[in-house]
């Protein structure tokens, strides 16, 4: 955002990878509007970026526009290619102020993370009863929330680049893991299953795309599966972008390989909605930067009752810290992430 | 509360079991501030009394003073003693209007579960992880939320008239179950451990009295230990007030019978603090009014884990709505009741 004497002269963000990154996009908008942004000032929420990428430097951009003062609300993350933004503005001359504040470094939390950690940011989503289960008995099927939490976890696929499941979630669910309504986002939105054992049936409904659903709205099906396996899955190629993790011998999956796998296909943030085996072992390898826990006003406790997390043993992967909490008409939403500082 | 024109003429409540009901002291305030209150309006949280009790029926009272008009929150719950003060009103050609809405029930929510159900109304506070866990080994104790739910904690038991547990928590945990700083209720604080099956020792913390504890804030601690296992408990009888439930062969203790020996020992209203299988026999039994569950940022899931809940078969077991959520420090706290409307 392009400003002077509290005057909008220019807006602009960052649409699509490859594309003009937010500061051009500004400036763009304010030449467009007609405005001379000589001596105004640019507030932006990361560090411009000082080197030539898919896109020319921003920091080059802001100088050549004659802006007089730029407001950054965090520095870039990425200590590699992008970072350098600053010493550049104030090489030129330009009154460069860095907030790096919770707020502002909230706004690029999962930027950050992928950039950081090359891996997608993983968002953990389960839903569960007050005792701490997701079903009655193994193998069931049971829709524990009602209707408005079930339309906040379709928002909240649509936030991320891809849902992922683990295979025991497609064999007793059968979920479509479709965004609805269908909404066509700037990279095509994924939905990914974590396969180990054995292939997911082909007629599963995470396999196919609805008829109705707009161009672009879905890539196809990512089913990542042990290297060690590719003469069972090789059906599956057919239906799905079949992804190999691993080396020849694996029969298992690495997760950190397998979420390696997913940036590399230009996901950068990987909403999981279970099942609890899945969870269990991304939490236990400390491989979750959110979670979003749905709970519903209800027990299932009883011998044959399924647990939230399966297997892994836990105790001790601290550090999480409540901060939004929402009422999803008889349910409520509990989230936390690693970083965030603890509301006051 | 005693209006007229807008103007509060006189103020009461009903302080203690045997003195005098609100309408009572409200007319007495009256008086003592010189008002007149003949003709004006009362208004009063639970329908008058029409009874001879402990106290002089209210209905007559009001009746005596002149009161031109009543409004009534909640219809009296006891259909056998305290009924018909409406009827006497409105016999007496005072202008009687019954609310009987939700909020004005929720004011007299416990006292009306403990008239119709003869027995204690009982909120079970658990603590737990998010992934439903109250420790990660048996047999050990676990701070799980910080100091802010411990003290929201100690509040919740000063609003109840005892505080119970199970004898696996004494042997466990052995807690004091104290509300501090100390204070002096209007009934003596009561607190009680179920005690199936073996005598908790003679040395747990929740048999003595804290020797800075002012006198009457605690009533002798009370065991409740079935009748058939007289001879085991009696050495208890020395420190606490010893309940024997059920018949003389019982080695287990019936749980309703157990409240209802609370509820002739004048407790109306029990905090339930577990442990997992005190609290779901209580939930199986649909023995909970109330539920308080604090929720700590952090998993324990294992092997070893210790769920929320033991035992019982809660499937089914519904109707709960949220109606409270606190952020407590770090932890969370959501509360549901069997009976509250869902809000808006």
């Amino acid at each position: 955002m392009i400003v002077r004497d509290g005057v909008t002269l220019g807006e602009g963000g960052h649409r699509r990878r490859g594309e003009a990154h937010a500061e051009v996009e500004a400036l763009r908008d304010a030449q467009a509007r007609g405005n001379d942004v000589r001596g105004a000032t640019a507030y932006v929420s990361l560090e411009p970026c000082s080197h030539h990428g898919r896109t020319p430097p921003c920091a080059e951009a802001l100088i050549a526009a004659g802006i007089a003062r730029v407001a950054i609300g965090a520095l870039d993350p990425n200590p590699h290619t992008a970072a350098g933004g600053v010493q550049r503005l104030r090489d030129s001359g330009i009154d460069t102020v860095v907030y790096d504040t919770p707020e502002a470094l909230a706004l690029i939390e999962r930027f950050a993370w992928t950039i950081v950690h090359d891996r997608p940011y993983v968002t953990l989503k389960m839903a569960m009863s007050l005792d701490g289960c997701v079903a009655s008995r193994p193998g069931t099927q049971q829709w524990l929330t009602g209707p408005a939490a079930r339309e906040r976890v379709r928002e909240l696929r649509a936030e991320h680049d891809a849902v992922m499941v683990g295979a025991g979630t497609i064999r007793v669910d059968d979920p479509q893991l479709t965004v609805r309504p269908h909404i066509t986002r700037r990279k095509p939105y994924a939905r990914v299953v974590l396969c180990e054992t054995a292939p997911i049936p082909s007629s599963a409904a995470v396999l196919a795309t609805p008829p109705d659903a707009p161009q672009d709205a879905y890539a196809r099906t990512i089913v990542l599966a042990p290297a060690g396996a590719r003469a069972e899955f090789a059906p599956l190629a057919e239906r799905a972008d079949l992804v190999f993790v691993g080396g020849d011998g694996d029969r298992t999956i690495d997760l950190t390989a397998a979420l390696r796998a997913l940036r590399e296909r230009e996901v950068s943030s990987v909403l999981c909605e279970g099942g609890p085996t899945l969870a269990g072992r991304l939490l236990a390898g400390g491989l979750v930067q959110r979670i979003v826990w749905l709970i519903a006003p209800t027990f299932l406790r009883g011998e044959t009752a399924v647990p939230v997390l399966a297997g892994a043993d836990l105790a001790g992967r601290d550090g999480w810290r409540f901060d939004r909490i929402e009422r999803l008409g008889d349910d409520m939403l509990l989230s936390a992430d690693l970083t965030a500082c603890s509301p006051a």
